[in-house]
Parts: C-alpha cells; structure tokens; sequence
C-alpha cells in the first residue's frame, strides 16, 4: 500500500464519519500518510501537519524552515506555506475547502492548542471532532514491504552491535561504547539511533533506562546494551546483556532463566492468541523461579515507524495478535543492588507462529 | 532559588487560586522543580509526574523503570510507584489528599488524556482545571546560578566547535563532522546535543533545518554547523557558516550583512525593550539590503532548560524583555540555489545592556 492508498482509506472513512477534512498532526503519521520525513522538535513544535480533505487532494502545511524538504519529499501533495502560524491558515483553507467539521488527531493535539482552535473555528461555523486512532491501527499491520524495512533495520542493528561487540575492553566507559554505536549506525547508513543508546555496568544495569555514564566497564560484571536505529524511516530495538570476560554463576542462572522466559513466550506468539496471554508465559516463569517482582515492566511493544507502538504484549492488553505485527519479547529481570539482565528481540507475527528477525542467538544460549 | 523555594511559589499561587494540588508533567518543569531529570521518550510516555498539593508536601509519581533513579534524585520528596498507569493511582491518591480541585498544565496534557481524566476524575467529584505557564514564567528569568551554568554549556559548546573545526579537511562527509561534534560533546561531559546537530554543506545549508547526509564537503563551499549540548541540564545552541578554504565574494558580502544585523541586535538589547523591537532591528538592515524575503525566520528564542523556550525574539511577540533572560540572537540569509548563512550567539539580558556568553567571534569578523 502506498501514500496514496493509505490516504484514499482515510478519505474513505472520513466520508462514512461525515468529517469534511482531517488534520493529521502526529509525525509517524504524517510520514505514513506522506513520506515526509521530518520528526518534530517536540509536540509544540511542529514540522507540519497534513490537511486530508474527505473529497479532494490533500495538502502538506509547513513553514519556511522546511519548505525545500517538504516539496522534495511529499509526491503528488502540495505543499502551503503558514507565515504566522497554522491557524491563521487554517481560517482562510478550511473555508475555501468548504470544510464544516474538522476531524483532529486527540492524542496528539494538546488540551490548551484544542481549546484555542476550538475557539477560532467556532465563531466561523467549523466543528473540531476527534478522529479516532484509525492511522495508528492501520500502521499496526505491516505489508511484506514495511516487513522488509524493518528486517533491514534490525540486521543493520546487529551488524553494529557486533562490529562494536568485537572491540569492547575492559577500562572503556559507558559512554564509549554509545558513542562508538551510535557512530557506527550513522557510518553504515542509519538515520539517527531510534532512541537514545542505554549501555549500562554492573548494578547500573537494575536500571531499565540508565542513561550512560562516564564508568569504566570491568571484565567480570554485567554489560546491558539496548540499543536501536533508524533505517528508512523504520525502528529497531534490541537488547543484549552480557559479562565481556568470565559470569558469574548467578549471572548465568538468571541469564538462563530471563532467555527461557524470552523463547518460551516468542514459541507462542503467532496469529489469534492475546498479547496478555504470552505477557503471562513469559511473567510464569520469571515468577516460578522467585523473581517476579524483578520484571515490573511489560514483555513488549510494537515497532515500526515508531519504536514504540501498538500492540503492546503485556498483561492489560486483551487484543489478540494478528499477522503482520511486529513486536519486541524483552523479559528483563532486575535486582537492585546487583544488577539486570534483559533480552530483546524483534518478531513478526506471522499466522502459524512468528518469524524473530533478529540473529536468534545470544552469547549465552541455552 | 532552589527546588524547594520554587515548590513554595507554586503552591502560594495553588492557595491563591483555590486550586488544592497540580500536576506538573512537563519534563523540563519538573526537573526545574524536583530535580529529577530524564525526558520523557515522548509526551504520550512519561517518565513520571510531579503531584504539588497547596498545603502539603509534593510527591514523585512514575513507574518501576524509574524508580531507582527517582529515588536517587529528587531530594526531600517521596517517590510512589504506579503499576497499572497514573490514573488509577491518582484515583485513590487524591481523595486520600483531599483534592477537590486539580491543576493541570494544559500546554503539555493531550486532548484524550484530558477527556479521560476529567470523566473520570468528574466521577469522583473532582474537577480538573487548567493552571496557567507559571512555571514556564518562573523559567524565563534566570537567576546568577542558573546563568552560570548556561555559560559553562555555551563555553563547553564552543571548546567542542573549537576542537573539531581544527580537523575539518575537504573530503569528510557532513555525517562525519556531526559524529565527531556529538561524540566530543559528549567525551567532554555533556549530557546529550541540545537537539540534532545540523551540518549542511553547500546548497544545502539553504535548508535552515538540514539533516546532515552522506555528502562530501568541498574547500571552497559554505559549511554551516548549528550545534547545541545539555550540561547540568542546561542547553546551549550556536551557528557558525564558515568556507573551509577561500570563500567567495558573495560568502563574504552576505556573512557580513548576517553578522552586521546580529551585532546591531545584539547591541540594542537591554532591559525593557521589546523582544519585536530587536527583531526589527536584525530585520530591517537584512531586508534594506534586498534579502528581506529570504530571512524567514525569527531572530531568536529563549533558552535555558530547553533549547527552546521563551521569549521568542519575533515580530510577533511585543513583550518586554527583562534582566536575567537568556535569548539566542541568530539571523540567516538563505537563497535556495546557493546556500544559507546564519549566525546565532547567546545573550543574557541585562539591565543596561547585555552579555555575549559565546566568544563574541566568527571566523571572519567585520
């Protein structure tokens, strides 16, 4: 499916809500509904939103900042430029288009930017309307060709995890080894690191999301990595928790029980079952073994243009997996004053079962 | 002013309003509050919130993965954990704090979390009610501590330019000078760039946000690296457009009409003055010159726990700025077929003037 039918499956249920006009404000979004790249500096800080008239072309809004992007990347769109911002834009376009109800993205429009759009339109006879998240849950099914993409995005990942794998030493800090990652994906064609490159030692590692630090590993202690890139437009995210010379044996008993956990659960996903009953197969076993209070986080998360996404395997998520998603199986178990271990891999869902796209192998398999 | 004195400001104006307690979720406000610093992976993933009761000591609401490092952070302040998301905590939170009225910051809560709480909140006889930016205001003026910590960020932003400007070679790619600005922020002591490094070489630099690609820079083509680190928590951002080798007549005649209309801002700012007022100032000698259409920016926004926070220096924004305020002063020319100048420095507003915390140079003074 390209932009352009992604983009006539909106038009054609916004006709079927009676919504004139669609604002499509979220940048995985607008890059899905576009292919227009840019990620925003932060919410209040937008690169552009997409209008998506129910019976006409749609159009890319953006400012002077981008204007050169936009127009090189957005085919068959164009591309209007807002001197003073969206709204003032808004009230001469909407008008023109003959739009009466605006649909908005709510999860992605803050309460205080509703509250002054709302304003403004009403005193023109335009209703703002929340439009449900029926992009997000196309962009939960990938076709073979966003399969493909993030299959590359994952090798990729791996290739840099091992090329730096190989020159990891004992007196490197933290943040060595994230730059020289990070390095390494830009060098080999990554867009930037999906999210920002966690290489945690020793106890540091019993922190899910350590920031790396200015600490020298050691040869007999715990290396957490969690790392991901972008290639594409598409994530990847894995983990690798390792000892770079001799483990201990606790190290190795709970390396062992953490991967049991991760093949048991990846063994189950398949088309039809819930994302909550492989959290459980994964969360039974960790607290079979006296450390379920160790792994408080969910088992996973969907991946695709962003690297958190739907469906979310954890024990609140009832929905039942359906082929073509892509999740991460990432059992963790961590021990304050000890340390963490955690593996993370990337699988599509596929109807008999799932196909893990990552090297499916750790340092320690077992 | 420290946490604590800051906390105590905020809950006089909770008194004053009748407001009973306020979340704060904004990531930079609560770390200007508590001291707890991650960001948040993005606004729909926190990494927790901050609850400030008028009358009663404020909590640290976030979850297991960042329980040992909240802990670890904010002083003086209990931290409580939620499992299943912050809602159902704050449903048993507040009533035990007898909240009737809950502030929330309606420039950083999205329209469905909105909805959804006040539904629920409402089910409980609680009202959920927007508190105005007096956090956001608070942060506009710097106090001597703060100021000197964004001087040690800008200081270490230009030994980092410094350093790698000297190993600049026709040949290297602009991925490779952003690898090598970010890697030597970081080895420095920085937290993290303040946003994306730019380096645009070339046409390219006619982008005004680039993103720094597989291209090779040339001796005698424009070079622009905009470039920005987190120290302490606080951000610096700086422009530099500079020829490797010789530039030409026309390089030399337009940076000399961008650094002219810098220094003529530069020099006006001072207490009292309009922020609109110093942008026309940039403005006018820019677009005397016949370039007026071709500087589509504003001249220069705030900084300090954000790269980008207020007071814009805008047409738009007639407010007058005050002693203790931190604006970037950073003017551009950019012509689509040739390539962009800009030059941005950091000021500090002072009373009878103001400060240059850069090395008040370019590599071509005039």
């Amino acid at each position: 499916m390209n932009c352009g039918q992604r983009i006539e499956k909106i038009q054609a249920s916004l006709r079927r809500r009676k919504i004139d006009a669609l604002l499509v404000s979220q940048p995985h979004n607008r890059r899905y509904l576009s292919g227009y790249t840019p990620a925003d500096h932060d919410i209040g800080e937008s690169s552009g939103v997409l209008l998506i008239p129910a019976r006409k072309a749609p159009v890319l809004l953006t400012d002077f900042r981008f204007q050169i992007q936009a127009e090189r990347e957005v085919e068959g769109m164009a591309v209007i430029l807002y001197t003073k911002g969206l709204l003032p834009l808004l009230k001469t376009l909407l008008p023109e288009l003959g739009v009466k109800t605006l649909g908005f993205e709510s999860h992605y429009m803050l309460h205080s930017v509703f509250e002054k759009t709302k304003d403004v339109l009403a005193a023109m006879d335009i209703k703002l309307q929340p439009f449900s998240s029926l992009i997000e849950e196309m962009r939960l099914i990938k076709s073979e060709e966003e399969i493909d993409k993030l299959r590359h995005s994952v090798l990729l990942n791996e290739a840099v995890f091992a090329e730096v794998y190989r020159n990891i030493e004992p007196g490197q800090t933290e943040i060595d080894i994230a730059l020289a990652l990070e390095s390494t994906m830009r060098r080999k064609g990554a867009e930037s690191p999906s999210f920002e490159t966690i290489v945690a030692t020793g106890k540091r590692s019993a922190l899910p999301h350590a920031v790396p630090g200015d600490v020298k590993i050691k040869k007999n202690k715990t290396l957490m990595i969690d790392m991901g890139l972008i290639l594409d437009g598409y994530c990847s995210d894995m983990t690798r928790t390792f000892v770079p010379r001799k483990a201990s044996k606790k190290f190795l008993k709970i390396h062992r029980l953490v991967r049991k956990a991760q093949l048991a659960a990846t063994e189950a996903i398949r088309d039809g079952i819930s994302a909550a009953a492989i959290d459980k197969i994964a969360r039974s076993i960790i607290a079979d073994a006296g450390y379920g209070k160790n792994f408080g986080h969910a088992l996973g998360h969907g991946v695709g243009l962003a690297v958190h996404e739907g469906p979310g395997l954890s024990s609140r998520n009832r929905k039942h997996l359906k082929a073509g998603m892509i999740v991460t199986v990432e059992p963790g178990i961590y021990l304050p004053d000890w340390g963490g271990i955690r593996l993370e891999n990337m699988v599509v869902v596929r109807e008999e079962g799932c196909e893990v796209l990552n090297q499916n192998t750790t340092w320690l398999d077992c």
